[in-house]
């Protein structure tokens, strides 16, 4: 028994040679001489065609496969140049191992995402769907790849987990009881799902110097748009000793190594996303790949869109003035018109970043970093970590956060502490972006929202 | 700037010339002569150790620094046969980047493993939990590559469900209420943490033929024990068109190719491990990645431990009669005795196995399969998947589970549907064995425990 990856590999030495596979039934018609069924195994993403005629041996069975059905084929594999398939199957026999019900939801025609949604654990038999998931785990161990070459220790931070790593965001309460008595719960305490590894990873990134997390992270917001989902996939490295021009290496180092691997993995899939989700596709991802990423500080990005507007430009916010939170209006105008590339933005204003940013000489701003791209806006959020234990307390006040209940974090730094940074990259974004997916919900293998738990 | 394990690769090389690394300090003494200190900056598991004397430019600071502090030191790499450690740093100057506080926990002497969890999140500064988490990082990366070089799809299977894979076992309810109104919470129904992605791989393995998982499952299960943690890694590989046979190969393969992947790569971590955890450490991980496994049928394991019995040999359960549930002893005995090497022990009584097996035409078993190996009983459970809808119901409702709730998994049998088999093999659990850790809360970064959630 073949598998189909591998007669697609091989079907020029295969010629006229007897094959057999098991696969399931794409679609199956009646020509006037003969009859053709296309199957797939779901090793690969081209298919298989099979050719039949009446003297076939299962013929009778065969002629009435409906879609989804599984048959086993045997014949004779027949190069076929000149033709859209580079070869196909002649017949020798066909056995319906398992008829389909007629009612099999996904009959062949066009159906709307929303509907496929619906039928997620079966939407993955489309050819869209297929190629989607297919880059999904083809980025996956890409990244895996990327560190484990370079070094990175793999950390599977926590899931549950007492802290709230931004002193913000809505989380998921975890329990085993059906009222708020935290204290007789099974931790003895309350505890939430992970907004995000991050804190965890530092602790070990002053063990192992680099670190990464790539796991699960939740978000209990109630907002039902196409970027949100209640649980999504966070790829966060940290490295001790980095400062943020290293970190800032490191990101583009990552993004452009591990696309470039899926490009070369997955040519098939990414040419049929191209021409079913969104025209241009690999020309985008391409320019992420061999563009150069340039970089623009905040406050000098702050000028340049006061100068847009000057010049006649209108965003639908115009008050640009240091301290904006940018949108992706103005994300977008700085990486797509003034630096038409993929652009890190470096020191924003503190107070619109998190407490454990380093704060700059200026008192006003703080190492971190976003990597904007064409496109979408934010792709990268990250920066050089405060290694100061005072001011990082005193940050804390600030912002309202108890630095008693992160004290094995900010003690961190009273046992010997040289400069740490890191990134969070949200793993499903970058897939949407890659993918041409316009809703995160497609880019997810069973996404969650609100009001919605199917499977 | 060079990073340790770099130097450790190259030292031949840089016999003789000026390096410079930037790391922590391990210890620090001053001898007659001169003076040592010991540093590692966490790439390596080997330290580096810097010779310096009083001249050394920073010598007032540099002789002063503490266990933890952060150093830059720049000197000459110079040979040294004979000695314990084939080169050292002959320091030209250290500079003291950051000084640790005197109540460092973790000064050099020995810690219990019980002290070490109340500060995980620096154990992994110590030699052990370096050497166990490098194998954890290791045999992670091992595991995705093992299924991406063999075509399998990676399938990050959701973490809230709706759906209890086994119909059974303690689960975490997740909720952003704080009573049990869970028709008004976030997903508009009572929503819980996974303890298998195995259903939903199923599915996928439907769409793609070869499937894995790896990610985190819960268990709200009050146990206290050296086995069980509430948060804990899965691998669940799942094929769709395999029998049990082809299982058993999967698993063999599988546990060979990523142990021996470890043992490669992690030689320095598992030597110290077998010198300081595990006496014989690496004769048995040897012996898991080239001994053939065995098979056992488990009618016949039961006959094999009944005349054990009457041979004189005591378990603690000595009714051994068809339908008991294995112990470990048994388990142990079976593999460390009878087979002398790990065995799968297949087809077991239906009525101690999951609904979703396939059933043998005896009507007494079905196609499971445990793989047990000497020294710690079951690592891995699997089986071929019952294809019969009718079968699958009536199991169902045997079991008392409402196939209202399944539909979705039950229904994936009438739509075209030959033969699917996967298993479960806990992570931690092969750690556990290759690491020579005792406790499962050793082999988990921040471990979750009862009533224990620090960090």
């Amino acid at each position: 028994m073949k598998e189909l990856q591998q007669i697609h590999q091989e079907f020029a030495k295969l010629d006229g040679q007897e094959i057999a596979i098991i696969a399931r039934v794409r679609s199956n018609r009646q020509g006037k001489a003969v009859c053709f069924m296309i199957v797939n195994d779901g090793t690969s993403f081209d298919d298989l065609q099979v050719v039949y005629k009446t003297e076939v041996k299962g013929f009778d069975d065969a002629i009435k496969a409906r879609v989804s059905s599984i048959v086993e084929v045997t014949g004779k594999l027949i190069l076929t140049p000149g033709k859209p398939q580079p070869f196909e199957l002649m017949a020798t026999e066909i056995e319906l191992l398992d008829q389909a019900v007629e009612e099999y939801p996904l009959q062949k025609k066009e159906h709307s995402p929303e509907f496929l949604r619906e039928i997620a654990h079966l939407r993955a038999r489309t050819k869209t769907f297929n190629a989607i998931y297919k880059v999904r785990s083809e980025l996956s161990f890409a990244i895996h790849k990327y560190f484990n070459d370079h070094g990175f220790l793999y950390a599977q931070t926590p899931i549950i987990t007492g802290n709230d790593a931004e002193g913000a965001g809505e989380t998921f309460t975890v329990t085993t009881r059906s009222d708020n008595k935290y204290e007789q719960d099974f931790f003895g305490k309350q505890s939430t799902l992970t907004v995000s590894g991050q804190l965890h990873a530092e602790a070990l990134a002053q063990a192992f110097k680099k670190v990464y997390t790539f796991g699960p992270t939740f978000r209990a917001e109630n907002s039902n748009t196409s970027k949100h989902a209640a649980e999504f996939w966070m790829i966060e490295p940290e490295v001790a000793f980095n400062d943020l021009k290293a970190n800032i290496e490191l990101i583009e180092s990552l993004i452009k190594t591990t696309v470039g691997h899926v490009v070369e993995k997955c040519a098939a899939e990414l040419k049929f996303l191209e021409t079913n989700l969104e025209p241009g596709l690999l020309d985008k991802i391409n320019n992420l790949v061999h563009t150069k990423f340039k970089v623009t500080e905040y406050g000098q990005a702050i000028q340049l869109l006061q100068e847009a507007i000057k010049n006649g430009h209108q965003f639908e916010e115009n008050n640009i003035v240091f301290g904006l939170d940018l949108a992706t209006e103005h994300e977008r105008y700085i990486c797509e018109v003034i630096n038409q590339a993929p652009t890190f933005v470096t020191n924003y204003p503190k107070d619109i970043k998190a407490f454990y940013m380093k704060q700059n000489d200026d008192h006003k701003t703080v190492a971190a970093v976003d990597l904007l791209v064409p496109g979408i806006g934010e792709l990268v959020g990250g920066s050089e970590r405060e290694g100061d234990y005072d001011k990082l307390i005193k940050r804390c006040q600030e912002m309202k956060i108890d630095p008693a209940s992160l004290d094995w974090y900010l003690n961190l730094r009273k046992y010997g502490y040289y400069k740490s940074a890191g990134f969070g990259l949200g793993f499903e974004r970058l897939l949407m972006y890659i993918t041409g997916v316009a809703n995160i919900r497609d880019v997810l293998l069973y996404p969650r929202t609100p009001n919605n738990l199917l499977f």
